[in-house]
């Protein structure tokens, strides 16, 4: 494993060997032990041609507890606003010394584009392009979804998380904008590599060309969905509003009140099911107050995974070993 | 002491126990120790909703001298500026692993807010919150002005400042735009608290209501009041033009006029009335270049002195310790 | 040495020995040890008034490699726009800690008002001022050229660059936007006070009042400049589009026709001749992609020794010593 480009190629054992290093990493920080020397002296370049404040600091936290050095680089201001072509800037990014480049772009296909063109020669880690891919998202979202089906507290004293294990049959449904979502594509793929039974509930509109064709079973009607299944988790996706119109969808309030998971649907839930959401939250729109604050959210164990499951990607593709020795 | 949210509740003896940590500080910078290794591994958030580069910057190397690592949270471009909540912005950043959050917003309360609605678990920094409260200013401002009345130098081969001690009868002069200013709210209370005499000088509307159950003495003319009392320190404040007119004041030269600390009024102050200003200056409006640059004038040691009581703030947060081992 | 505010005044000696430190900030590179500890606790400002991603990137990537702490000032949204003096901002940075201050600003002559007002008294890097210097850009221009023509690989196993050498009697060609290059200011001074032979090759348009004084060779037709010598290098400036107009140069379109590398004059030069660009790059514009990618392009090595160079910069100022213990 090389670079981490999309989860639709991860093979699942290397998606379960990321999960299985993250909950070491999980570990650490419980035990005190708030860093690692592991990645001393090397560096990670945060290359964000789009801004992204959440998912920039969520990668330089992870880099920072395994020691390496970060530096930020925002397109904004710079030479790429002065007409600098992608292969400069990236082949002048490695050349100062990047040991790993973390990279969002607004173009899919960037991260593989950068990864093999042959202009650089480090470990490329997709933090978004487009509506692609997020495969670090979705690995922190299998992951926190695999400790909460295991019982295993986000923040508890001591850490005793599953280990070499999938997602084998868990019922996990993703409802809403997927056509524009990087975060529901990276999801499906890796959920179901990892043996999970995905679900898409969404209207036709907001649903990929060729969906038929993914390994997933699709719902148009929410109320629907939920009588009909047990969902181990309902994924609820980031609605972005400028995206709206073009999708043909009437308004927001409507949205809402067929998509959101509002308080009258969690009510119906069964009580093990799990709520997650890949932040930031229009809270009252795509998710209510009382499913963001539910004991059953996962929102925050997701921000909190997030930070571990990075610092595996980071530590497996920069140490290229599969367990620490710690 | 939990968090630092303001100087209105900060007791006396918590008050002179930064201040004498913030000595020792001194010691360490100055003893080319220039680093302690007290937070290692612990991670600083800089959540800065408002602009402030010298504030964001002064935490930073307190926090990096301590060893820390920091994030630099901008609400710019962030998922703030994509509606979300200030509830979820603070639990992810407190998810993600900050240790401490230094807050500055333009809302006044909003550090309170952040503190003591349960959301997060972690101590919270006032760095300025709307015209509300500024405390590690005040604090630093106290440090500097206790440093400067016992006659240590700001930096000098071996630090010995005064510890244990208020500030006891030491008469202060707050001058200009009391109103807007939460350096001067924050100064009334701390100084006072600390046993200063504290004065404010000020045009009737660039008072706040209420001054009149403040400990304090109230000057209506500068130059009067510069007869009529010997000050141990003149405090000037910055003037925010954005904030003149809607103060119903003429223009600012008539504000420079009857307001500034000219050259002329500088000549009038005892020799060993100090001068202070919280930065950044507007040299020939509120303070002139003379009173800037004069050698009773303490401004670069308010800055100097402000990494060091950030330190100390940030050690007795993360520590919980009263004094440094060392 | 006590700043590097240009490479004018900047002695043969003190030159060379920056070069030869950054032999062996590259030897440290290629042994793995990437990170050295001389710089441990010590504090880099980088102070930018212009943006200028690259530039920054590489002083913080040389600072974090010497174990410095690196604090990065942006002048937009700071104090400055608020209208603080630049003495006040240059003194506020120095008294939070700041053992060296690199500095980026539109105006030429900034360092220099500096580092001699007596306002501070840490060492100033000039990063660019105006169009007036680059020494760090010309320091590493010449690095690489000096490694080039010692037939030394910029990325081997083992590094054995040239010590204690100039560049005597190596014919270097600047080539485009002479008037408005600082870039092409640095260049002429170190590379001639090195030994180097110095042909400028410009429109009269495009260069400065005075040139006739500078220790170079003029030519005003590429091509046939081209053909009367056999330059070692061929140095490309970057054209800042803005500036062709008030420069009364036709268009974009003749500029590149006139004065671009295009693959044609690529095919003309001797084998020998090497190819150099301070980027970022106009592709198809000053320079073809045929002579970008052509293994005789010394771009890449440009960067990556940039931060070497740097690095030596750094140690020398603020160590005072001119050789690692190493």
């Amino acid at each position: 494993m090389k670079h981490l480009l999309d989860t639709a190629t991860l093979s699942r054992e290397d998606a379960i060997g990321i999960l299985d290093i993250a909950e070491e990493m999980t570990l650490v920080s419980e035990r005190e032990v708030k860093k690692l020397p592991v990645l001393r002296g090397r560096t990670v370049v945060n290359l964000f041609f789009e801004d992204s404040t959440r998912t920039r600091l969520s990668f330089e936290a992870a880099a920072k507890r395994l020691s390496a050095d970060v530096l930020n680089f925002s397109a904004k201001g710079s030479s790429v606003s002065k007409g600098e072509s992608l292969q400069d800037t990236i082949q002048t990014i490695s050349a100062m010394g990047a040991d790993a480049i973390v990279v969002r772009h607004s173009g899919a296909g960037t991260a593989h584009r950068l990864a093999h063109t042959g202009w650089i020669d480090v470990p490329v880690v997709n933090a978004g392009d487009g509506t692609h891919e997020h495969p670090t998202q979705a690995l922190l979202d299998a992951f926190t979804l695999r400790r909460a089906l295991a019982g295993v507290p986000a923040s508890g004293p001591v850490a005793g998380g599953p280990r070499g294990q999938g997602l084998d049959g868990a019922k996990v449904a993703i409802v809403g904008d997927i056509l524009h979502s990087r975060v529901a594509r990276s999801n499906v793929h890796l959920l179901a590599g990892l043996g999970a039974d995905v679900h898409l509930i969404a209207p036709p509109t907001l649903l990929p060309w060729g969906v038929e064709d993914w390994p997933v079973t699709v719902h148009f009607d929410f109320d629907s969905a939920l009588s009909a299944e047990d969902f181990a988790a309902v994924m609820m996706l980031r609605v972005q509003h400028e995206r709206m119109q073009e999708s043909f969808f009437p308004n927001e309030r409507e949205y809402a009140r067929l998509w959101g998971l509002s308080a009258a649907r969690l009510a119906k839930l069964p009580e093990s099911t799990f709520i997650m959401h890949p932040g930031p939250m229009n809270r009252g729109f795509e998710i209510s107050a009382a499913a963001a604050d539910s004991p059953r959210a996962l929102v925050l164990d997701q921000v909190e995974n997030g930070v571990s499951v990075r610092m595996a990607v980071l530590y497996r593709l920069l140490t290229g070993q599969e367990e620490t020795n710690d």
